[in-house]
Parts: structure tokens; C-alpha cells; sequence
């Protein structure tokens, strides 16, 4: 290593030292901090952001990183720590501090207005979130449109204009098959409208996790209203989930779902943890992981061939009389509905496509968000033809705005369609794949992944991660092939 | 407020805030972190370490703070400000980094030695700890002892020869009531002796925390290894317990002990979060919170009058056939034991003077670190009349010098003083205590401790703290007034 590399990396250990802690702050503050903590929360937040700001933005920084990049070393570092200097150093200190107390405190607001069902104690925040991202926008700067300059943040390369353009190539497709499946024979929900105590369902989740290879010495697994997936290294990588006797989709979706994040971030090399190669690429790749444990792994047949018979023995009363064909069919039921967390695989696309428009707008100016709640209601109504009776169920639902995390939501559509793809090659690679997953063995699924996805943690770009993997550019193709096959076989179409 | 205090305090403000996620990080890696989690947590907490040392100690500080102390105003913001200023700048980053990483070392070193039982494993790290402590003592200066430079520390204003003197006024008469309880007939302890289920021991726990005011909202109560309270400010204060089902006081006192400090914390004014001003302004007069409630309230006849009745409905079965008194004999059993933390009320302050004599001696370099086991065994013996078997049962048994921690013993001891001062003049103050104990009401006492400690929190010194509470300085009178008069009464001395 150059003298100057070595510097430079001096310089970034501390800074990626307090990102890592704040991803522990925010884990804790959704766990188990108690309810008076928030105020004083938010300070802390806030100063390790204004702290980190600071360091990444100094002038020492820069000319530290212009010295190192003037070698040819460490190609992969300095690209990393390049982006995150241009990401920070665009944005004055005092914006990025007063949206992270602003955040803070809009989250808490948000929790209670969940809880209680009042948009309006929520909707000051909302428009306090939205005028700083904004700012955010203009700072950074942007081609076509401000929202340009958000997703870019989540998913490096990514603009407005091919986010529409991929969901343009979608919706029709989608729409179709949704129709289709409208008019078909509905699959049985039956075996799962029963009640699942909740130590059952907390014992299984944990189950389900050791089977696909979460490693509970260096992650944990807790309860919180929102599931997430919270990763401060890769030694220490925390899961949630959330439980409701009357659901048990819920915590097992929810479950599968995280441990895909979870998976993806302790196969990052331990030697990158504090680092700007470390964690995850993007939020696209990311939910790519989580996609495909939850959807194309998790609610395959032959998933649940091998797991089904250690549900039976968790829940013996509920599951006396089904086989496992009819878990499968119940799990893999399609109904339009209101809540995204717990949309089916089909009709989920159309939840995010309503947030992303109305993301795009209120940053645009053209939305206001005080109309946040009726908006909500119509284009629930136009993509999905059900219309909700309270905002608990509509606009309250996800913790996303409160949080600043704006430009987010896109990246859910892509990690479904980057799963596809990966999904479509690894069968290829691994041909004995369906027999595997039967007999309760994920060992060479999740060595696929580590290979091409995993290991190689933020060192590569989005692009270069499914070029790599699958020998193409993203595309949505695979996607629509997957759902019409899985589906059209269900449904009989 | 002046432009030159504002701009202190805005440089304060990111610096004491890190302070209070360190707390954070601390409580997390002690209840629930990941057993694989440890190095990264290590590089968290060296982060955070190095970067608050590099901005309190940055020239700018100095000049904003010196500004500020140009004019008249916000006294006692200033003094704490210029207390953590100087205690950081005298020493040399190089210094602070050598330490804590062989104070890591040696951490894991008595850890080993403690299970294996052999010091030789600890000898060479202990050395080391040593000599580099004795280092940070000459970089602070001092008058006579270059202990006083330790202890000003957790104790500021506190001196050796202040130490030495408070334990020459104890040691006679307490010598003197340790051989006449020794004669005396003993008290029963049979009503312990027996297995109390870990349910019932954290339910009773919380309950008794509730009782004496410590508020849920704004705490937690988890359980860990070795029972502590970290506040990472006053919203957010979360206290740990260590249940065993053969040893219930364990879970009792260990809570009402974190009970005395988390109360202390909580007290302390939400403005000053994250603030020089916010917290404990010493390890004294935190130990007289936690002393105060796990002795002087918690082991006294009136609080379980309230409170036993509780505990027979949790433990009816254990608890059959005896009554209130009977309980309150087993919990002050006294006698000479060999593990400091299990100690009782008479003995404990002889544990402490051994180990205040041992640190004082090898960091004047009178004594070697290679003799402590044998010098151990012989002061036990001087002191408590017991010699230990080995050293697991000796020298070994606390991980404070291990970890730097020199200085602090006296700490503990100096507590014990400052809670008969404050127990005497509250009763005083309180003629109803007693009745008001005995009906299970901790209010007016709480309200007493918030008036005259809590709410001062750092911007008193300890003395001011005393002072303005008792009327008197520190003195050693009450606590062996106290002493004498509970244990005089109970072994009929």
C-alpha cells in the first residue's frame, strides 16, 4: 500500500466507525429504547452526522483522497470513498444536521400517528422532511429532475427517467396477469385464517433463519413494529420482525425477507467492516437478497417440502389435516390489499409504483402533501381497484418518508427484478437446485450468492454485480417470464 | 447568552453527545451484542475515543473556551468545560491510544487468569497498565502523590491524603465493631438459603424500582453479567441485574443498588443532555445514590415493611411462616467474606482500604505488581481476619485495574460516607421518613434527594454537592454513627 492510500485510509476509519454506529442507534431506537428517549436520540443522531460530515467534507480529506487517486492502487477503494466524498461534500454541514434531528423526530411523530390513526400529528414533520430533501436535490444537483439526484444517492447510476421506463415495460404485462388471475378459481387461504400462538411463530422465524444460513453468533433476531434489517458490520447484523397471532405469514415473510438483507451482509469480507467497501452495494441489490429468499425461495414448493413438516410440529392443531401442497397454494394467494409489507408477489410492483409517482411529485412541487392522504387513496383505487378506509391502512403505513428515505421506494421494484435475473442464472448454474432446497439443504444457493453477490460487498457497482452474475445488463424480462410461469401455473391461465 | 459561550457550546455539543452513545455502545455490548461482535465493536469504541479527544483538544476548542471564559457569565458551564479540557489535553493522543489498547489486552488477559486462576497470565499485562497510568499521572501533574492525579479524576478535588485520613478516622472503631459482631450471637439467614424461581426475582426487581420512582419511560431494566447503569442521558437510562435462583439479595440489592444511580440520572435536567452540565458530577456522590437505596433504604426494617408482602405473594412458598423481621435479620448478616461485591455493610469498607493502600503503593512504585497476590492474602488477613485460598478468591476477583481503573476504589468507600451524611440529614429534614417507608411511599424521600443532589447534577462539585446538602463538609462521623447504631442494635452490642 502507497503512503498515500495509507493515509487515506487512516482518515476514513473513524468516519466509517460512526457510520456503522449510527446503523446501532437506529436498530436500538426501533427496538427497545424507551419512549422518553427520542428528543435526546435525535441530538446524538444528529451529531454523529454532522461529525461525519465533517470529517468526510474537510479539506484535509480531499486532498488525502486526490493524492491517493493520482496513484493507480486500491482502484476499488478510491472509488468507493469517492462517491461518498462527492455524495457528502455537496451538502453544507447545517442541512445534514438539521435533517437528521428533523428525521429523528418526524419518526417518532409518525409512530404515533400510526398508532393513534391521525395523519394530521404526522403532516408537519412529512412537510418538514420534504422541504429538506428537497434541498438535498438542489444541492447535489441534477439533469432532468430533482428526484434525479435522490435515487442516485440508493442506487448509484439509477435516474427518474429509466425508473419509469422500466415500470412502463411492466404495467401492462402486470395488469394483465392480475386481470387473469381476477377472473380465475382463487387459491385457498384457509390454512392459514387460523390463530398461530406467538412463541411458535418466534421459534420458527429463528428456525427459518438457521436453515437458510443467518449466522445467530455474529447477528440476532428481535421484535419491532417495522421489520429491518439493521447491519453495523458484518460481525453484528440484526434482524427484525414483527408478530400477529392472526398472521403468521407475517413474521415468516417478514423473517425470510430480512435474512436476505442479513445474509447479503455478513457474507461482506470482515476485513472491509469500517470501511467504504463494506455492506451492501445498493438498496436494489440489496432488496434483490431479501426478494429472493422471501418470494423465490420462500414460497416455492420445494422450500416448503423440506420445512413444512417442523411447522406441523410447532403448530400441530392448525396444520392437522393439510399437506404441504396446500400451504403452498394458500402462501402464493393474490388479492389486491392494502398493506405493502404484506402484498403478494404479483401486486406488490403496483404499491410501489403509486408511492414512487407521489415521491416524484411532492419533490417536484407538483403534490402537496397535506393531499398526501387522499392521493393515496385514488391511485390505490386506479392501480389496484380497492380503495382504504382509514390511513393506518393508506398513507401511515411505511416508516420511509419520516425517515428522509426518499428516492427508496424504486428500489424495492428493482430488487425484484434483479432477484429475477440472478434467480433465472443460479438455476442454470445449479441444476439440482429443486432437490437441494427439498431436502432442507441452502448451503449451495447460499454459496452461489456469496460467490457472485456477497463477497464482493460495495467494492463493485450495481451494474458491474449483475453483469457480473448473470452476463447481462438489468432488465425486467426475467421478472415478467417468472411470474407468468409460477402464476400462470397456479392459476391456471 | 454571549457569541463566545454560544460558540462553545456549539462545539460542545457533538463532543459530550458522542460521550453519551459511548454509554450506548458500553450497555449494548455488555447485554445483547452478538457474541461474534466484539473487534468491530472494539474499532467502534476507539473511533469514538480518538475522535472526541481529537475535537475537545483541538486548538479551536481552546480559543472558543478560553474566549468564553473572558467574560462573566455561565460559570458553571465554563468550569465543567475547562475541567474536561485539561483533564484531555495533558495528555498526549499517543498516550491515550497506547493505553486503551493495552488496557484491551489486558482486559482479555485477567479474563483468562481469572478462569484459569493463574496471575503469572496477568502479571506482565498489569505491569503495563501500571506504567502507563503512572505516565498519565505525570502528564497531569500533581502536589504530593502522584495518586492525587488519579483520583482527581473520578473524584475531583479529592486528594490521597484526604483518603488516607477519612480511612484513619474509620478503621479503629470499624475494627472494633467487626470483633464485636464476631462474638455476638449471628443472625439467621435461613430464610435466604433456598431456591427463589428467576420469574418471580425479575418481576419483584421491577416492581421494587417502580416503587422507589425510577420511571420506565425513560429507562430499562436488562440483565447482564455484572450489574451496571449506563445513562446515556437522562430520557434514556438503562440499568442491569444478575439473577441466580440460589442467591436472591443478588437481584434485590443489585437493583436497588443501579436503582440509587439510574435515579441520579434521571434527575438530572433534560436541557443539560448532552452538555458538559448533565450527569453525575462524581463517582463519590453516585455511589452515595446507589448506597443510599441498597443499604440504607433497602436493607432498612420500615421499606420492607411496605414491601414484604409483595415479595411473599411472588414467593409464597419460600416465604411461608416467616415474618418481615425475620427477613430483615438475614440481610444484614454480617461477616468478614472474600469477595468485595457480595460484601456486607461493615466489612465492605475494609475491602477497599486493602486495595486503596495496594494502587496508592505500586504507582508510587513502593510496591511491585509481582508481589500482589501474597500482599493480598496479607492485608485480607490484617483487615478481615481470612486469608483466601487462592487467587480467583484474591487478587484476581476485580477487573478494574485491568481495564485502568486506578484511583477509583476509594470511590466506592467515599459513597458509603456521603450517603450517612445525606441519610442524616434527610432524616432530619424528613421527621415522617420512616412511617412514610413503612407505607410503601419513597415519594417525599426521592423529592429530597432531586432537591438537594439530583438536579445539580455536574454543574456542583462534589464538596458544593455536600455542602449544600448537609451544611458540613465531607466527614466520616455519620457513617460510623450509622454503623453502630443499626448493627450495635441488631447483635445487641
Amino acid at each position: 500500500m502507497s503512503e498515500a492510500v495509507a493515509t487515506l485510509k487512516e482518515l476514513c476509519g473513524p468516519i466509517w466507525n460512526l457510520y456503522s454506529i449510527r446503523s446501532l442507534l437506529y436498530w436500538d431506537q426501533q427496538v427497545l429504547m424507551p419512549s422518553g428517549g427520542g428528543a435526546a436520540r435525535a441530538n446524538q443522531l444528529a451529531a454523529l452526522e454532522k461529525i461525519s460530515h465533517e470529517l468526510l467534507t474537510a479539506p484535509a480529506f480531499l486532498s488525502a483522497l486526490e493524492k491517493a487517486e493520482a496513484q493507480d492502487q486500491d482502484r476499488r477503494y478510491l472509488q468507493a470513498t469517492r462517491r461518498a466524498y462527492d455524495l457528502a461534500a455537496k451538502l453544507p454541514s447545517r442541512l445534514v444536521e438539521e435533517k437528521a434531528r428533523v428525521q429523528a423526530l418526524a419518526v417518532e411523530a409518525w409512530t404515533e400517528a400510526k398508532k393513534s390513526g391521525q395523519f394530521s400529528v404526522f403532516l408537519p414533520h412529512l412537510k418538514e422532511v420534504f422541504r429538506l430533501t428537497r434541498e438535498v436535490a438542489d444541492h447535489r444537483g441534477y439533469k432532468s429532475h430533482p428526484y434525479d439526484a435522490l435515487i442516485d444517492e440508493y442506487e448509484p447510476g439509477m435516474d427518474t427517467a429509466q425508473v419509469e421506463g422500466l415500470f412502463n415495460g411492466i404495467l401492462p404485462s402486470l395488469v394483465q396477469l392480475v386481470q387473469g388471475i381476477a377472473a380465475a378459481q382463487p387459491l385457498s387461504r384457509k390454512v392459514l385464517q387460523q390463530s398461530f400462538p406467538l412463541a411458535g411463530q418466534h421459534l420458527f422465524s429463528r428456525y427459518l433463519l438457521e436453515q437458510i444460513g443467518f449466522n445467530f453468533e455474529r447477528g440476532r433476531l428481535d421484535q419491532s413494529t417495522h421489520p429491518f434489517c439493521a447491519s453495523s458490520t458484518s460481525a453484528d447484523v440484526r434482524l427484525t420482525d414483527r408478530l400477529d397471532e392472526n398472521l403468521v405469514t407475517m413474521s415468516i415473510f417478514g423473517s425470510l425477507h430480512e435474512g436476505g438483507h442479513g445474509l447479503y451482509e455478513q457474507g461482506s469480507p470482515p476485513e472491509w467492516n469500517g470501511t467504504p467497501l463494506g455492506g451492501g452495494c445498493s438498496l436494489g441489490i440489496h432488496e434483490s437478497q431479501s426478494r429472493l429468499y422471501e418470494n423465490f425461495v420462500g414460497r416455492s414448493l420445494p422450500f416448503w417440502k423440506a420445512h413444512f413438516p417442523k411447522m406441523r410440529s410447532l403448530f400441530p392443531d392448525q396444520l392437522w389435516g393439510y399437506e404441504v401442497e396446500d400451504f403452498y397454494r394458500a402462501i402464493n394467494h393474490v388479492q389486491p390489499s392494502f398493506v405493502r409489507v404484506e402484498a403478494d408477489e404479483v401486486t406488490y410492483t403496483l404499491h410501489i409504483v403509486m408511492r414512487f409517482e407521489m415521491e416524484r411529485d411532492i419533490i417536484a412541487g407538483t403534490l402537496d402533501p397535506a393531499d398526501v392522504p387522499e392521493v393515496w387513496k385514488d391511485k390505490m383505487e386506479k392501480y389496484l381497484g380497492i380503495r382504504p378506509a382509514s390511513d393506518r391502512q393508506g398513507c401511515l403505513q411505511d416508516i420511509h418518508w419520516s425517515d428522509g428515505l426518499i428516492g427508496y421506494f424504486p428500489t424495492y421494484s428493482l430488487g425484484n427484478l434483479v432477484a429475477a435475473q440472478l434467480w433465472s442464472k443460479l438455476r442454470q448454474d445449479l441444476p439440482q437446485l429443486d432437490e437441494q432446497l427439498a431436502q432442507g439443504n441452502c448451503c449451495s444457493l447460499l454459496g452461489w450468492l456469496r460467490d457472485n453477490v456477497h463477497r464482493h460487498a460495495s467494492a463493485l457497482t450495481p451494474n458491474e454485480v449483475i453483469r457480473g452474475a448473470c452476463g447481462q445488463d438489468l432488465n425486467h424480462q426475467p421478472f415478467l417470464d417468472y411470474l407468468w410461469d409460477k402464476f400462470g401455473g397456479l392459476y391456471g391461465l
